[in-house]
C-alpha cells in the first residue's frame, strides 16, 4: 500500500491556514499515487490547543474541518489526528483521536495512553480509551495508535494498560502511529529507540508520522520514519522540515537502507531547533523583525546570530547601551559581530539617563550606598529604551538569558530579562559557548573576544560573574542535577559537590521562582526546561 | 467520638513550621480530650506543591513527618494527608494518601478521584486509587475520603467510579473527608451543596477539613464542617481563619443548630480573601512592606486599602509619579487616600525623565509623532521608579491591573503590570467599584471622586478608557461569559451582544496572551483566574 507521510507545521487554532495545507496535501498525494495519507497527531486544531479545547467552538470547528476532510477523500484514505466530543455519560469530554477518513465515512481511534507530565496535560482534556480495535482498509488490518499509546514498551512504569498488547490479538498487517511529540536534545534518539522495540517486538512494519514546528516554548522535530518488521529504517524524513513522502508498505524491506535513523549531534539539534523557535513565533504571531541589545557578551552575540539565520539579518537591529561600567571591548565586540553578521546598529549611551534617575530619587536615597538598586536601575533603562524602539518601529525584543542565570537569578526583572520569547532560557551558559563555537565552525561570525573574556554584567566597577557564583562548569552541572535529573542536597553532596556550593545553588534556584515566573517564554530544547513543563510554587520554603 | 477539626494554615516544603504547628495541635487536643485529631489533605509538605513531589529528598521529608506524627499519637488518634510513594511496579510514583496515626501505626487510605482541570494537576503525579476500605477506630467504622473523592454526586460528568458508593457497602458509621478546597466567590456555596447531598445520600454524619490560608495565587478559605445524619450542620468553622475544634460526634443530633453554613456575601469573601493573600504571600516569602504607585485612580486606591488591612498603614509606602497629563485631581485624590489610610507617601515628577528618554531616543525616533511608545515609556520609567525604591528599601511592589484590563492587555510590560504580587488581577473593574464602596463602608477611606470620575491611564491628553474600550458593563460581561463560562462568539452574539464588540473583545483577549504571560501572579477569586488555572496558547490564530 503506498501511503503519504504528511509531516507538517501546524498554527494552533488558526483552521483555515492548516486546511488549506492538509487539503493540498491529500490532493498531491493522491494525484502522486497514494492510497492513504497520513498526518499527525492533533493536527486538527493544532499542538498543544490548551484551555482552547475548552470551547464548544473550538470542538465545532474541528468537526467541521474533519467533514471537510472526508468530503475530499474519495479517491485516498486520510488519517488525521484530531479531538471529538466523549458522548459517554460520564468521563471527560473529549476523546484524542485519529480520525480516519475515506468516501465521506469517519471511523475514529482513540488514544489510551495519557501523557500528563512535563509539558503534558492530557488528563486535562480526554479521557482514555478503554477499548482497542484495529482499521481495516484495502483488505490490511491496521493498528493505529497516538503517540504516547507506544511508549510502554521496555521498563516505563507510568501506564497500566498497554494498547499495542491488546490490538496485536487481532493480527494486524501494520502500524501506524501519529504522533506530536515535542523536542529536547535526547528525544530523536530515545523515541528511535522506542519506535524500533515495538517493531521487534510485534515483528510488524511501522508508519511514524510527526508533527513539526514550533508552538511558542515546544518544538517539534519531525523525524517521521518508516520501518520494515525487521526493524530496518526504510524511511527517514528531514529533521525541523515539513516534507510529504510516499513509502509503499508492500516494498519496506527491498529498499530498507539501515537499522538505524541519522540523528544529527546534539549541538546540531539545539542549533536547529533554536533557529526554527525563532522563526516559528515570527512568523505564527505575524511578526517579522527582532531587536536584541547587545552587550559585547557572548549570551546577546549567540541570540543575534541564532536570529539572523532565523529571520536575515535585514530584519535585524542591534542596540548598544554602555554604561559608565562597560568596558571598551563591549562596545567594539558588539560593533565586530553585528558587521560580521551584517545587522544595523545604534548606540545610546545611558549615563546622563542614569545621572536624571539618581537625581530625581535622590530625596529618597539621599546618600545611600550604590547597591543592587543602582544595578538594576542600568538594567531597568536599557530595558525601557529596548522597548521604545521595538514599539515605535515594530521590531520584537529577544530576550538574550541563559539558562545558569534563569536558574540562579542573576537577572534583573523588567530590565534584561524583559523580551517577546527567550531564545537561550533552555540553554546552559557552558552549551552556549559550544553553540558560538558551533556558529564560528565556518567563518568567524562571534568575536574571538566575545567567547574568550570572562563573563561579566558590568553593573558595577570591574563586575565578574564569578564574583558571586561558582564557576560555570560546576554551577551547570549542579543545576544539571537539580533541574534536570532531581537530585536532592544529599544525593548532590554524595556525587562529590561541595556542601557549601550546593546549598546555595539550590536556595538560589529556589527563591528566584518569583522572577521565572514573569519571565518570556522559553524555547526547550532540554528535557526539563524552565516554562510550562517545569511547576513550581512561588511561596514555599524547600532547600530555600 | 471526640474529634479534633484541625483547620490550618500551612507553609509549602517549611517542614520545620508545619511541623511544629500539627504537633502543637495533637498535643492541645490529646490535653483536651479528644480522641481524633484531623488535618487536611497533603497537610505534610503542603498544598499545592507542585513538581516538589518530583523529588525523592521531598518524598523522604514527608514520609519522616508522618513518622515523627505516628510517635507523638499514643492517647490520641491523628488523619492527616500526605503524598506517599506508590510501591506497585506499574503506575504513576505517588498516592495522594490519607495518613491514620495511632499508637507508633500508620495506615494509608488513598485518593481515587484526582482533580485535573483549571488548577488541579493531580493525575500529574498520583496514581488513583482502585481499592476501598473503610478505617476502624474504637469500634467505629469511618468512610475516610479525600477531597474530590466525595465530589461524584449528582450530575458531575468527570469521574466513571464513586468511592462512597464502594465505602458505603461495609455500613460505615461516620464519614470523614479531609480537603485542599482553592478558594472562588461561589465555592463556599458550592462545596456545601456537595457536602450536603453526601450527607442526605449516605444518611452519616460528616467531618470536614479545609485548609485556610494562601499559597501564592491560590487561597484556601477553611470553613470546615461537621453534619449530623440529617444534613444538619452541629459545627462550622470561620472563613479566612486558622481554628482547631473539638466536636463530640455521639452530640451532633443534640447540638446540631441549623440546615445551612453562614457563608459571608460574595464581596465580603473577596474582600477577606484578598486580604489574607496579602498578608500570607508576605509571611510565608518572609517580606513585610509593601509599596504601592498611586495614581489617584480606583484600581491603586483599593490595592493600598486592602494592603493596608493585610500588613498595616505603617508597612506601606505610597509613589506618585505624575507626568505632564495628570489632572490636579490624580495628585489630590491620591494624598487624600494616603492620609485616609495612614500611609506615607513621596511624590517624584516624572517630566524631567520623559523628556532625557526623548532626547536619548531622538537620534533613532527623528520627529515621528507621539504614540503608543511614548505612552509606554512613561508607565515604565514610573515602573523602574517603583522598583528602585523597592530594591533600596525592600519593599515589595503590589501590582494595580484589574481583570478587565488584564484580559484586553490594556497596560504596558515592564511598566505599570510590574509588581510581585497581583492583588487585582482576577477582579473586573466593575468588581473594584464595588470593592470600594465595601471598603468605605463605615467610614470614607477612598476618596469619592475616585470612585466616581471616569476611569483613565492619563497617558496622552484627556484620554479616558471609554475612548479604547467599551463601557466597563459591556466589557465585564463579554469577559465574564468568555473566560469564565467558555462561551463561544455565536453564543454571545445569541445572548445579545454587539457582534462588533464581541469580536473586537475576543480579539484582544486573544492576542493579549503574551502580555499575561509575564505577570505577577495573581490572587485567585474567580471560578476562572488568569494564572495556573486558565493555560493558553501564545502562538495561537483562534478568535485573533
Amino acid at each position: 500500500m503506498k501511503i503519504a507521510i504528511a509531516q507538517l507545521n501546524y498554527h494552533i487554532g488558526n483552521f483555515e491556514t492548516n486546511m488549506h495545507k492538509i487539503l493540498s496535501a491529500i490532493r498531491n498525494a493522491a494525484d502522486e499515487g497514494a492510497e492513504m495519507i497520513v498526518f499527525a497527531e492533533l493536527a486538527i486544531g493544532g499542538y498543544p490547543s490548551q484551555d482552547f479545547l475548552e470551547f464548544d467552538d473550538f470542538i465545532d470547528k474541528c468537526e467541521n474541518a474533519i467533514r471537510q476532510i472526508a468530503a475530499n477523500c474519495n479517491d485516498i484514505a486520510c488519517i488525521v489526528g484530531t479531538p471529538t466530543r466523549n458522548l459517554l455519560p460520564k468521563g471527560k469530554p473529549l476523546f484524542n483521536t485519529a480520525a480516519f477518513c475515506y468516501k465521506n465515512e469517519v471511523q475514529y481511534f482513540k488514544k489510551a495512553l495519557l501523557p500528563n507530565y512535563d509539558v503534558f496535560d492530557e488528563y486535562r482534556y480526554f479521557e482514555p480509551s478503554k477499548s482497542f480495535e484495529t482499521l481495516t482498509f484495502k483488505g490490511k488490518k491496521i493498528a493505529l495508535t497516538i503517540c504516547e499509546d507506544i511508549w510502554d514498551v521496555g521498563n516505563n512504569r507510568l501506564y497500566t494498560i498497554n494498547p499495542m498488547e491488546e490490538l496485536i490479538k487481532e493480527k494486524p498487517d501494520l502500524m501506524i502511529n501519529i504522533a506530536a511529540s515535542p523536542f529536547y536534545y535526547d528525544q530523536a534518539k530515545k523515541r528511535f529507540e522506542i519506535l524500533r522495540a515495538n517493531v521487534l517486538q510485534y515483528k510488524l512494519p511501522l508508519i511514524y508520522v510527526n508533527q513539526v514546528g514550533a508552538q511558542t516554548e515546544l518544538l517539534f522535530d519531525g523525524g517521521s520514519m518508516a520501518f520494515n518488521a525487521n526493524g530496518c529504517v526504510a524511511e527517514s524524513l528531514p529533521f525541523f522540515k515539513e516534507e510529504v513522502r510516499i513509502v509503499d508498505t508492500d516494498k519496506l524491506f527491498g529498499y530498507c537502507a539501515q537499522d538505524h535513523q541519522q540523528i544529527p549531534e546534539k549541538i546540531v539539534l539545539i542549533h536547529d531547533g533554536l533557529v526554527m523557535g525563532i522563526r516559528d513565533y515570527f512568523s505564527k504571531m505575524g511578526f517579522s523583525k527582532a531587536i536584541v541589545g547587545l552587550s559585547g557578551g557572548i549570551d546577546s552575540a549567540v541570540t543575534l546570530a541564532l536570529a539572523a539565520e532565523a529571520l536575515g539579518p535585514d530584519n535585524l537591529y542591534g542596540l548598544l547601551m554602555p554604561s559608565q561600567f562597560s568596558s571598551d571591548h563591549s562596545i567594539t565586540d558588539a560593533l565586530e559581530l553585528a558587521a560580521n553578521l551584517g545587522v544595523s546598529t545604534s548606540t545610546i549611551a545611558i549615563k546622563e539617563l542614569f545621572d536624571q534617575f539618581a537625581l530625581q530619587l535622590n530625596p529618597l536615597f539621599h546618600d545611600k550606598a550604590f547597591d543592587v538598586a543602582e544595578e538594576n536601575i542600568q538594567a531597568r533603562i536599557r530595558g525601557v529604551l529596548l522597548m521604545a524602539v521595538s514599539n515605535k518601529f515594530g521590531y520584537i525584543l529577544l530576550n538574550t538569558s541563559n539558562k545558569s542565570e534563569a536558574a540562579v537569578g542573576y537577572g534583573t526583572l523588567y530590565g534584561d530579562m524583559n523580551g517577546g520569547l527567550s531564545v537561550l532560557g533552555d540553554v546552559y551558559k557552558t552549551e552556549v559557548f559550544e553553540l558560538a563555537n558551533f556558529i564560528n565552525r565556518n567563518k568567524v561570525l562571534i568575536p574571538i573576544n566575545t567567547i574568550t573574556k570572562p563573563p561579566s554584567a558590568e553593573l558595577r566597577p570591574n563586575q565578574k560573574d564569578s564574583d558571586s557564583l561558582p564557576d560555570y562548569e560546576i554551577l551547570d552541572q549542579i543545576l544539571y542535577q537539580y533541574i534536570e535529573l532531581r537530585k536532592g542536597p544529599d544525593e548532590l553532596v554524595s556525587a562529590g559537590f561541595e556542601e557549601n556550593i550546593v546549598k546555595k545553588v539550590l536556595r538560589l534556584v529556589n527563591m528566584n521562582e518569583y522572577k521565572r515566573k514573569q519571565t518570556p517564554p522559553i524555547l526547550r530544547i532540554s528535557p526539563k526546561a524552565f516554562g510550562m513543563g517545569r511547576r513550581m510554587p512561588i511561596v514555599a520554603k524547600y532547600l530555600s
